[in-house]
């Protein structure tokens, strides 16, 4: 079952107008929500996220975050399982004529609900691999949006070369991956990108910010260039599905010759350990 | 009536699954080309477009130019209007699960027809305003994309300006209109930005550049500055459906004094003696 403008319905019933700006424009936002034992994950943090996308692109939230909490848990008791991702997706919603500027118009929702399969930290053990290039995204970056071509092209491109993520960056300095935040680990201290209107102010980014501060790791975000990238002691990317993963190689070269960190480590557990709240 | 995915509906009905990925990632290319006199303008030209955005993603093109020539003439048959504008929307298809990456699918492929109401000449004569912005789209402007937020954004800022278009410039050097191409005459010489991957390598930008040699009116395909745009002796936009549009104030300063141009004049006239070919 999924959800679309009010019903839930089986997924291979729900269809939308060719008509929808989602459709004909990528004019829309999204998230995606990890559900750990049963529960929503930061759904506050989520849904202040989505009112600034919702926000910059001037589309009206359509619920309030009690019915959002209630539509969400509704969807839920359709699934058994503990561990899930929720995919919500809103677009401006329907025009009847296709013309780039808009009026006020009733959005879609669709949200639909998948298993999360995280990795153990047994597998994220053996490390990852990604390849690095220049960020050609737009210049707002910091809205989840569904104009997401750019990230496609990059994705699919990790798939062809059998990496885990393209790291980005612009004039030197490293950006954020195509699909999640990057973190260097160098002299014990823990360095990642600004948030800006260049990279997504990630909620796993947040947490894995509030992991490393439990543990007093001098927290630098300030970006860095790929040089410094190529010589850190821990690479680190974090998304709401992949949670926190250790790159051990980037290019083809060796990331502290391979090895797992041991800030990784800690930092991983303390997410873990979030996440039974 | 509307063509959807090989069958002929009515546009209340074309509907497609959330699970499309035009919707979920702005996964698409489009055209829009206009019909005059009953007959399809520059198709062969349009068609050569839409395979080098299709090729640029990776989309396979689901038909041959003769089955479009077929497809697009059938859809004509049913309006009467002599001056149309098609809309043609091919997105990558239906994914069974979300993800960034993709795999062969059978892409979706929506067509529509509208009247074209071209403006007169007399009233292209008043001149039209623009306002200028830092242009924050991704570096692949060449693919004619339907991940198009930040064209959205800028539309609806022009709208709300009460301009008729917001002219882009990356380090004070003008790229292109929000959904035009831009052209400047300065000392009887025609500037325009080059074809590169900052601008969309439009049809009627050809056919300016064509209109303009016939009257042996010198062109740089080079690119201006914001200052030099101040300076012009005359200021034009084109796209499909605004075919060339004179801009007479920019950023509230006049151009040429707020008038129209005599080099406008006679390209305009060559232009249309094309549409009657």
């Amino acid at each position: 079952m999924v959800f679309l403008n009010g019903e839930f319905i089986k997924k291979n019933q729900a269809h939308i107008s060719v008509m929808d700006r989602g459709f004909l424009f990528g004019d829309g936002v999204y998230e995606v929500i990890p559900i750990y034992n049963g529960k929503i994950f930061r759904l506050d943090e989520h849904l202040l996220r989505l009112q600034t996308s919702l926000d910059s692109i001037k589309i009206k939230n359509p619920y309030s975050p009690k019915k959002w909490d209630s539509i969400l848990n509704k969807l839920l008791k359709f699934y058994n399982n503990q561990e899930q991702s929720i995919y919500l997706q809103i677009s401006r919603g329907i025009s009847n004529k296709r013309q780039h500027s808009f009026s006020n118009l009733t959005p879609t929702v669709y949200i639909e609900s998948n298993i999360l399969l995280t990795k153990t930290k047994e597998t994220l053990r053996t490390g990852f691999s990604a390849i690095t290039q220049p960020d050609i995204r737009w210049s707002r970056c910091d809205i989840k949006s569904t104009s997401l071509l750019a990230n496609v092209m990059y994705s699919q491109q990790a798939k062809e070369k059998n990496v885990e993520e393209i790291i980005l960056y612009q004039n030197t300095q490293v950006t954020e991956g195509a699909t999640s935040n990057v973190f260097m680990i160098k002299n014990n201290t823990l360095y990642t990108h600004p948030t800006n209107v260049h990279i997504l102010s990630g909620i796993t980014r947040d947490l894995v910010l509030e992991s490393a501060k439990a543990y007093h790791i001098s927290i630098q975000e300030t970006s860095f260039s790929i040089d410094e990238l190529n010589t850190a002691d821990e690479l680190w990317i974090s998304s709401s599905t992949r949670e926190i993963m250790p790159i051990t190689k980037v290019d083809n070269k060796l990331i502290n010759n391979g090895h797992i960190g041991n800030v990784w480590s800690r930092v991983y557990d303390y997410y873990q350990s979030l996440k039974n709240v």
